[in-house]
């Protein structure tokens, strides 16, 4: 079954069923960190579905996990949710068991308003670590939301809104396409800048063998009927191919949080992994997330270039990661792509000191406009190609390329989506010593 | 037998029977690349002992490794070198057969000069990556710089700076210690300033379970009377604790080397490892080693402060010094750093999500003067103390400081000394494109 995906406007409203509100309760006030408050003045979000909805999450393996992650954690794996309650401006990370019992206490407060069992409320957070939160704005927000409520794309865009953090834009899609004779709708939104380069699981745990590597939240509503299981490995699939192969800092964060709910609304047969459906389903879920990560990643800190990383021809699929993730986190590789320089000896050099096999004889690498196959190859079997440097410039010169670099060793393949390094971000993140409350964010 | 180590002036003449001589011979004016001839107009360098010398050496376990460094791995294990040329400006890394060639060709014609055998003649080079060298200048300087070689204290300052690229300081030092009855000395030069995070080995391979990890280049005399085993040893343990410590940006080169040559020429008693001399060699090495290991990052490009993060209580080495690196390296904790921001949180995340074994719970973080015991904790079993914002800012206002980490999970220790990321870098680093030849390095 091909899968034909139409983008419609809105996010996370417009499959059936679902709702969006949001206010400001000065949690961002407390603690004004830059970044934290730029006309941003919403910082506490309710996304709730009319009826129970199935729901499958992915979350940080950061070994320092945060309070919401944790209580997510244990409820998504039960299969079964209907309201996701969010704050930004404060982490809630690195507060101990006071900070378990707020993340606790902001989903009792919701479910008690909605009449709905506490194990049905979600709960994420983004912000700055090791500050309590301030519960009695929170209890205030939360009560204020949920006179809010309704399915209009004025809300929705307020939720995105309410996410944000260092983010300068809002980052949302919604698309629709068919499953069998009934329309499906499937909406999300995400926010992340810096600390972006997220590694996670359904379960929060490492994988041994994983890559170990923002605070990124994402919320992804859908219409569709399907059950847990099959939820669960799409989303799994959907996030290793996008969020978990972003970085724009290297840094993972406490909370990096993907969340999806399935409120069955829409009314089609159910289907399971082998099922013709679920590829069109997974298409749609793959598309959401990739569009959204890419969002990320071009409104990342600092960023002038996205640049996405296509290793080719690595002797493993874990060698062609780490070779990608040593390309796209070498402050050498990250700087000149910002002075626009198609320095290739720094790309060798980062390639040569991954873990990754590599034979310097044996690597090709070049430049093309994103998503094209025509390349500008600056290096062809560890030699240097007749290529200009001007022509080179050129290729090096647009806000956005692809690097292509083969290894020609194997037949692994991986792609990460990556950004230059810049002044801005330095004097981003030099932190703001006017403000105590940042201490730990 | 305790070691008196008493620091003596000038550099890599101070031992008996070594000549130094250098010259400028146009191989950096081929690509004036930013910081490639700031002033610094030598390129060319010779050290010479008056008879054979005992070698010892460590180079960089980068997969793409320049053509010095594997003509210097091949001699070195033999035990035997007397005189080495290294150039500046151009690294003849990824320069394929023909570097390779050029490599040998520079010995072969000290050693015509010199009347030695090749063997005993070793390279470095350090400049861009990818420019096939300028035979013909570099042919010019070794004929004239052979003709300048003494032992003046004079000489031996320009060849400190011949090898400078980046640098904005030469780093040398000499010490004197006895071994016996005897008089021993020992001097040392090193450059380095960006892609800096060195991981050497005897072999130029990767010991399996090691830290994956600038151009650095160090040159150290000394006249003790030693056999190649022993040298290598003290060599090994020496770099281990000082060069392979260190991180200005977390890239590593494809041309860090240490060379150590001892010419027997204080004729003191040979003494081997399980010796008491031994003891006492080690620690000038050691000191000579740290000291011009530190040197690098006090001067590395764009930094304005020095950290020496200080991991304790990991569960094993690896642990420990994977916990360190991740801090060392984050760029969330780099900024921080550069800001004067006492930020914690940024530091916990990056132990989260680093490869070594970590509870939050059980972390305590704080800082002290350098070398002082004498900690201001910010964090005390993953929660924040009651020292005061102000209190903190000051701790982490001075140009250098230690930042103590506690994991309280076992007994392993490391140590990084390491930098702060600053504007000036990521300017310093964007390249410059008015100069074709840069395109490589």
């Amino acid at each position: 079954m091909k899968s034909k995906l139409k983008a419609i406007p809105g996010s996370i409203v417009a499959p059936r069923g679902f709702l969006a509100g949001s206010v400001f309760c000065n949690i961002k006030r407390l603690g004004t960190g830059k970044g934290s408050d730029k006309g941003q003045k919403r910082d506490l979000a309710l996304i709730v579905s009319e009826v129970p909805a199935t729901v499958a999450g992915m979350f940080t393996t950061n070994q320092v996990c945060a309070a919401p992650v944790k209580v997510c954690i244990e409820r998504a794996q039960k299969g079964v949710a209907q309201a996701v309650v969010v704050n930004s401006g404060n982490a809630n990370a690195c507060t101990g068991k006071q900070g378990l019992q707020d993340a606790r206490k902001m989903t009792a407060l919701v479910a008690k308003h909605l009449r709905m069992p506490v194990e049905h409320v979600l709960v994420g957070s983004t912000g700055r670590i090791g500050v309590k939160l301030p519960m009695a704005n929170v209890r205030n927000g939360i009560n204020e939301a949920v006179m809010r409520l309704d399915n209009s794309s004025e809300n929705a865009a307020h939720v995105v809104e309410a996410i944000m953090t260092s983010d300068t834009r809002p980052k949302q899609i919604a698309v629709e396409f068919k499953l069998g004779s009934q329309t499906v709708r499937m909406g999300g939104i995400c926010k992340g800048a810096g600390m972006i380069q997220p590694g996670m699981s359904i379960t929060g745990k490492r994988p041994s063998a994983s890559p170990l590597h923002a605070t990124m939240l994402c919320f992804i509503t859908t219409d569709t009927v399907t059950d847990a299981k099959t939820l669960r490995a799409a989303l799994h699939e959907a996030v290793a191919q996008s969020f978990n192969r972003i970085t724009v800092d290297g840094d993972m964060s406490t909370n990096d949080t993907v969340l999806i709910l399935a409120n069955g609304l829409a009314g089609n047969r159910e289907f399971w992994v082998r099922s013709p459906e679920f590829g069109i389903f997974q298409s749609a879920l793959n598309h959401v997330c990739l569009e959204l990560a890419k969002m990320i990643v071009r409104d990342g800190e600092g960023v002038h270039r996205v640049v996405t990383v296509r290793v080719n021809g690595a002797k493993t699929i874990p060698d062609a990661d780490a070779a990608a993730r040593a390309v796209a986190n070498s402050p050498l590789v990250k700087t000149s792509w910002h002075g626009g320089d198609p320095n290739w000896g720094r790309i060798i050099d980062a390639l040569g000191y991954s873990p990754a096999q590599i034979v310097e004889e044996k690597v090709d690498i070049g430049y093309s406009a994103p998503g094209s196959r025509k390349v500008l190859w600056s290096l062809k079997r560890g030699q240097p190609t007749k290529a200009t440097f001007k022509k080179l410039c050129d290729a090096v010169a647009p806000k956005e390329f692809d690097l292509h670099i083969h290894l020609n060793l194997g037949k692994a393949n991986a792609v990460i989506y990556a950004a230059d390094l810049t002044e801005e971000y330095v004097d981003f993140n030099k932190g703001d010593l006017s403000d105590p409350t940042s201490l730990g964010g």
